[in-house]
């Protein structure tokens, strides 16, 4: 559990702020804000139950028993929208081939669209509503299917992840309309249900249906996390290029005492080469493999500065010894900004406990590269094979190397001065009174850079959850002050973000910049 | 199945040369040697269906269900003894616990004797009648359990490992009784029945029975095969010191996404230490560790000439692309006398199939040493944990490194100018028409070094069975030809072993050579 000074600071500003700020403030929006936050909050009951609904379907994708459930959950989802007066299209996604050979049905997925005024900005929420498996005897307290609140924590499979998020954004929506307002926006929706399965079908569903997305100005994801207990937005993901280094020296394993001696061992050839990939201090070997990190700028640095973020803190939670780095700014941006290598393990050798006199004939290294903005994966792919080649040529072994990258996720990274981003900045602020960390996260979600390449349109990650939420363990939750807070980040954003889209359509037939001069510019 | 031309040639030679030979020696001795011939091929049938009787029991010591089994065969082989008019005493071994914590009784060790004339030499043999596993579902041709011959070859469970052996040793005994003949040397048997599960109570066994060992001057183990269809004698095997070197982080595994860039990763540092022990010439980089190493005398060097090992077909055997040496006497060296460093393999990291982006918290690297004879296993550990630890030190790491030795089993080396080796080098002279190729094995076989060490008398391996039996493996063999001319080969050594006997005692008085002296000396 992450504890913050600033934290605390920042949580007694959610409930006093607002109020302090709410006498002075006296034009229609200010107004607006005013009712919808006393309709969020005198239906915050409601919403929990209804996330209770929601939770009490175990719509865990990963398990084929449970599929019935998985599309019973889209089916509730769908029907939900349409409640909002949504036009919503359930979309057949095909089927799923076992590994017996067997095939199940995928769940469809939903697409739906509310309003079409030409006049206003269109932004389209992704959203999942399966989950990751969860049994009460892996170590849950509360049952995971059942909602239970503890201590102002709404405990569930799916609560943060992403069940909560996906209501919020539905909650927001039920807010304006039922204090009969017009919604400041048109607004779609893109709802799977196989995200935990990696989202298999989604890439085609959104080529399939250029359509949908033609008059989309904003894609706008929550799917993560706040990096401690304060609120942020997330505008970089790095990406990931995971390799396999195979080295073979025949068709079968030996025995060490009957062969040692006088084979060129694949393992030897093998530990060198992933010796040779990274030095001591983190800083990977391979040559050229930072021409493409973009320099920190001025702007940038400045995102870093009040980031809440406790060294100590992180260590503690790391359990490691030290890390690599000694300042926030440095180790912040080498989680998220810098590229890394990490050595994962060895595949064909002895991993097993004990003692075996094995001398594998095939070993696999498997290693993998975090890319910043601007790596491309192509580039990565062949400056590591090159490097790989020219150091085991060296060795002169008759052995057989075969590279190959089994994974090309790419990073993304977004412009943190785009509307969305100004939108969902001041309704963090108004709603929680502080101004949010513009974070990164330094692991590959490939959704944003996914939805970035194939719609062309502007992407936010805003997450509404906290780091100490659990998603993907057990004991997953999401606040009750997250989800209702939440509730109204998003439907501020909702009345925030049409002047700004104004401003930039003014704007934009200025030169677009670099990618290298987006972040912080 | 290797096929050599000069053994084309030593085949016919079994057959050929004694037939020449008989009729042109007239002395006692050789009109013994054609009575012993004679009788042990008249009964070879015999011989086989009491191999047959013994194959029938399985007697697997690795499983608990056949525990009564493997008793019943110790039962058999010390009757068996018994009738050869010898004293065989059943040792208790105690109880085996298994690892749910079920104790279950160990087969009796036999400690037997035949003969106490004090004028003469007295052998022990060493055997053990327990076998490997065996199921005719892994891949048997035939069921392991009962002997089958095809083509000459005689396959079953245990036919060459090490029932057959035993079984020859007996038969050879038999026949001097049988022709009412006085045995030239008094006789001891030790028979184990769990050397395949690593002979648990064996050093025990025989320090408790010093008294048994005290008259003992030479012990014959009959426990390994030739390098090639030429007959061998074996006077040296490696030692093995097995190393566990283990980096830890900290106390849980990381997602390389999220930390990857500012941890000290343990994997790491690991491929470093792993890549720093040897080099791609095969050569061990672990300073001081050939110091103990004896150079290779010329008397040595003539061992390797007329050994039968073709490199081509050794190549094909491995399934390598090429060997580290090209001559016939370096890669024998390589395999036989030089120490060697093998890498098994990591336990901890991610070693199954697939992308798993873990950075391990803890690593343990596992490589071992095959030492040559002289290099003392605690000089090994100190060189090799001194080495890791300096080079660990240079990485200026935060980890937690620990090196640690799970294995030290000593190599050994005999004298092959000894009377056990000279009487064993006539033996297969006289059965098959070609001198023995004096060959080592690469791999540890405590044994040898055990008895060495604990009982102080002169140690002999005197294989019986071909490099093609397959023991071990599935479809275990032995062949006729091997069985009963390793019974003939068994009872000439017991007639040719007195007189060289007492030529070495009246040499006993010499001073005793160093052991890098013994080595062709």
């Amino acid at each position: 559990m992450m504890q913050h000074s600033l934290w605390h600071c920042s949580i007694s500003m959610i409930f006093i702020i607002p109020l302090i700020m709410l006498p002075f403030t006296t034009d229609a929006s200010e107004k607006l804000v005013e009712d919808l936050f006393q309709y969020i909050d005198a239906h915050q009951d409601d919403f929990v139950q209804e996330l209770k609904d929601w939770i009490a379907i175990p719509s865990d994708s990963s398990d084929p028993q449970l599929r019935e459930e998985l599309i019973r959950m889209v089916e509730v989802t769908a029907q939900r929208i349409k409640t909002l007066g949504a036009t919503v299209q359930q979309v057949d996604m095909g089927f799923e081939t076992l590994h017996g050979g067997q095939k199940i049905k995928f769940p469809p997925a939903i697409l739906a669209a509310l309003g079409n005024d030409p006049t206003k900005a269109t932004v389209c929420f992704y959203g999942h509503v399966d989950v990751q498996p969860a049994k009460k005897e892996d170590g849950w307290k509360t049952d995971p299917y059942t909602l239970t609140e503890v201590n102002g924590n709404l405990y569930g499979r799916g609560a943060t992840d992403n069940k909560g998020p996906v209501l919020a954004w539905i909650n927001a929506i039920e807010t304006y309309i039922s204090l009969k307002k017009d919604i400041p926006v048109n607004l779609k929706f893109i709802i799977e249900g196989v995200e935990e399965t990696g989202s298999p079908g989604l890439e085609e569903l959104i080529k399939e249906h250029k359509e949908f997305f033609s008059d989309v100005d904003y894609v706008v994801i929550s799917d993560n996390v706040w990096l401690s207990r304060k609120p942020a937005l997330t505008y970089g993901t790095r990406g990931n290029a995971y390799f396999f280094v195979e080295v073979e020296s025949g068709k079968k394993d030996l025995h060490s005492g009957t062969f040692g001696g006088i084979i060129h061992e694949a393992m030897r050839d093998l530990v060198y080469l992933l010796a040779n990939l990274v030095d001591s201090t983190g800083r990977i070997l391979i040559p050229g493999i930072y021409d493409d990190v973009p320099p920190v700028t001025e702007e940038e640095q400045k995102l870093y500065e009040n980031i809440d973020f406790d060294i100590e803190e992180h260590k503690n939670n790391t359990e490691v010894n030290s890390f690599l780095y000694s300042t926030k700014e440095e180790i912040l941006q080498h989680m998220w900004r810098y590229p890394s290598l990490s050595i994962h393990g060895i595949e064909g050798g002895f991993a097993g406990t004990g003692t075996k006199t094995v001398i594998p004939s095939k070993v696999i290294g498997k290693f993998s590269i975090r890319q910043a903005p601007n790596m491309q994966i192509p580039v990565v792919e062949e400056q590591v094979k090159k490097y790989l080649e020219e150091v085991f040529a060296k060795l002169n072994s008759p052995n057989k190397l075969k590279v190959s990258l089994e994974i090309g996720a790419m990073p993304w990274v977004a412009n943190v001065n785009d509307p969305q981003y100004e939108a969902a900045k001041i309704a963090i602020r108004k709603v929680f009174g502080v101004m949010p960390d513009m974070i990164r996260d330094g692991s590959t979600i490939p959704l944003a850079r996914i939805f970035q390449d194939l719609t062309k349109k502007k992407v936010m990650m805003l997450p509404i959850g906290g780091a100490d939420d659990g998603e993907h363990s057990q004991n997953e939750k999401l606040s009750r002050s997250n989800y209702i807070q939440g509730t109204k980040v998003f439907a501020v954003f909702f009345s925030e973000l049409p002047k700004l889209h104004e401003d930039s359509l003014t704007k934009s037939n200025q030169k677009k910049p670099k990618i290298s001069q987006l972040i912080g510019s």
